[in-house]
């Protein structure tokens, strides 16, 4: 059987990304679609706008053959970690081939860029350091400003958001195992980060939240697959988002001791007394963004930050694992056939996992249903198994 | 200027305040009557159901000429340290009395009391060890125990509140300043923790809360002086309870790792673990508490140490300050004659403090207005100056 992986947030599960999965399995000829998804929380730094549940279900009912959960200590980071991490685990479950929507949607320019950066490791972890000395540049800039340095203006473009997930899915498989076969599509559609839905059926995950979260479902739906809207009109609970974990970030920030939240991931140059300070003047979520930002930390390192303090995630990352959080025939026949040869672990019901594999992910879960409306996913990853579909 | 002081959280200020204030007036014939008053939190391990400011407003209006803030590292803990500390601000203040309701009433019993117990310090701290040792004894029973078998049956009843109260008010004074005298008249009406208001104009404040709580104002009225009747209606914030405070307590149980939590106030033996456990499962404060408690946890215990977790009320105590939050005029005579003599610092405006005094006070009222409805009272530890009034 052959194995395309893709790595997806599915939040919401839109007609963008059925495009790009009917691509994923015309392109690659692949028999089974394996999508490594976030869980609880998303790699901008924010609650995922429905449990992980449904969200499996719209992917499964959308014709992928098997999800399978990115531990949130590695979804919640930045692309490098996230990619790494995300192939590392495709790269387990045996894929053949690695398929990704980019900008530029030519595959062989990402693996190349991505040798290059490989075979010039050192001298490009020079540049990025130089490019930080001023204290003012972010990481994100310096990567950029020594990619471009270094290998021209023309290699690839990594300042677009879809193109930085693939250079970086590229270099984790050269690393890993360059045997993985890299496809891309060109998103033509809606941009990553349009705030407005403006094409007929394709609008950007964060348009349609937008719209799902002002409670025009109705017009959501022209976005969405039906097996989507079925499952979102079905939903009995709160879409949620940052608004409805604000007041536990504040309560956080406000009780503890500055030198109590070093060590938490993405912490660093005193930001969170930056943090602290804003915390007891801020009314809500964004006017705290506001009242933190500088020149030196973008929005999307905020957000991260401020969601690592929520989840109160400390820096020695997780070991990884494979969690399936669902699966159909096809999905289930591949895992039969393959298991016996899978070298992390396997969790399905996970009560069963080695002790404290999956501590941080049940924190964060535990964290993520303390939202009002939630009740019924409380301790939800010890009692829902993974979802199992014709 | 003869000066009475008087320990006290007036939660809400009642008639049997009045009552008591009035006594300590006539019976150590007083110029002055200083009252040392729990904060946001009060001794019980809860949020004061109103903001301190109101509290003082009341105190004043029903004729106290004096409200010294009882520090929160002070107020929310056991009778030893909280009498011990409520006594070391009323002797730097110089009162001449220290005037008690107690359900013995007789004043030189108590001061025998903590002379034998002074005196016989060492066996008296043997034999509460010994009472402890078999792992299920609170520590309060083996105290009680412990100072039975010493003193006999009949020196005082220390197991009833009002007179463990004053006999740890006692022990401090004689340790501290044994000229300070004493006084003490019965408490006759309303058992400190009757539930229900039995009696015509005197209830405890535990049943006026719980009236205040269930929107009963107009009953709870009848237990109230006319002045904290007018205060209450005027006050357009929330009355408060753990409810109020309840998921930020289970928020931080389950972010919080195990160790974490150690070196907090009153967590000991892993009970820390116990609360984590219930955090998970339980749908409200009492829920948690019935889920927590054992034998060696009364849930008094339970709830003052739930309260420095919710604070994040680390093992150092804070040195003791005497910060003004209300004064009459004769309140301001007093001061102005004594102050130059008054050995430990006197705040009236936070801002102009030593720096760090009042660390703890300030984050513990940006906790407790982080409840809804509190908005107005935000960084009021700042904003808001000591009440005076004519």
């Amino acid at each position: 059987m052959k194995a395309t992986g893709i790595v997806v947030e599915y939040n919401p599960f839109h007609n963008g990304h059925k495009l790009h999965l009917n691509k994923a399995r015309e392109l690659t000829q692949a028999d089974v679609v394996i999508a490594v998804m976030s869980g609880s929380f998303v790699q901008r730094g924010e609650p995922a706008i429905l449990p992980k549940w449904e969200r499996t279900r719209m992917a499964l009912a959308a014709g992928v053959d098997m999800v399978v959960e990115l531990p949130v200590s590695f979804a919640t980071q930045h692309a490098t970690i996230f990619a790494e991490e995300a192939v590392r685990i495709l790269d387990a479950i045996h894929v053949d081939t690695l398929f990704f929507g980019s900008e530029h949607g030519v595959a062989e320019d990402f693996t190349l860029a991505a040798k290059k950066v490989v075979e010039n490791e050192a001298r490009f972890d020079e540049a990025i350091q130089l490019a930080l000395v001023d204290k003012k540049t972010s990481y994100a800039r310096a990567y950029t400003e020594a990619f471009k340095k270094l290998f021209g203006q023309n290699l690839l473009d990594i300042t677009k958001p879809n193109n930085i997930l693939g250079f970086h899915y590229a270099l984790a498989a050269q690393k890993q195992n360059p045997s993985i076969s890299l496809h891309s599509i060109p998103r033509e559609h809606a941009g990553y980060h349009d705030e407005e839905a403006n094409h007929d059926q394709i609008a950007s995950a964060t348009a349609i939240r937008k719209l799902i979260l002002a409670g025009k479902l109705e017009e959501a739906s022209h976005y969405l697959p039906a097996s989507s809207i079925a499952i979102l009109r079905n939903y009995e609970g709160p879409f949620l988002s940052w608004t409805d974990y604000w007041s536990f970030l504040q309560y956080r920030l406000i009780q503890a001791g500055s030198e109590e939240l070093e060590g938490i991931r993405g912490v660093s140059e005193g930001i969170q007394n930056r943090m602290q300070q804003a915390a007891t003047k801020a009314q809500n979520f964004s006017d705290f963004i506001e009242l933190t930002k500088t020149k030196r930390y973008s929005n999307a390192r905020l957000q991260r930050t401020a969601l690592q303090i929520l989840l109160n995630a400390r820096s020695q990352t997780s070991s990884p694992y494979i969690r399936i959080l669902g699966m159909n025939k096809t999905g289930q026949q591949y895992l039969s056939l393959h298991k016996k040869n899978i070298s992390l672990p396997i969790i399905t019901t996970v009560s069963k996992a080695p002790a404290g594999l999956l501590e941080e992910e049940l924190r964060a879960t535990n964290i993520y249903t303390l939202a009002k409306g939630l009740e019924n996913y409380q301790a939800g990853d010890f009692h829902i198994p993974p979802i199992l579909t014709l």
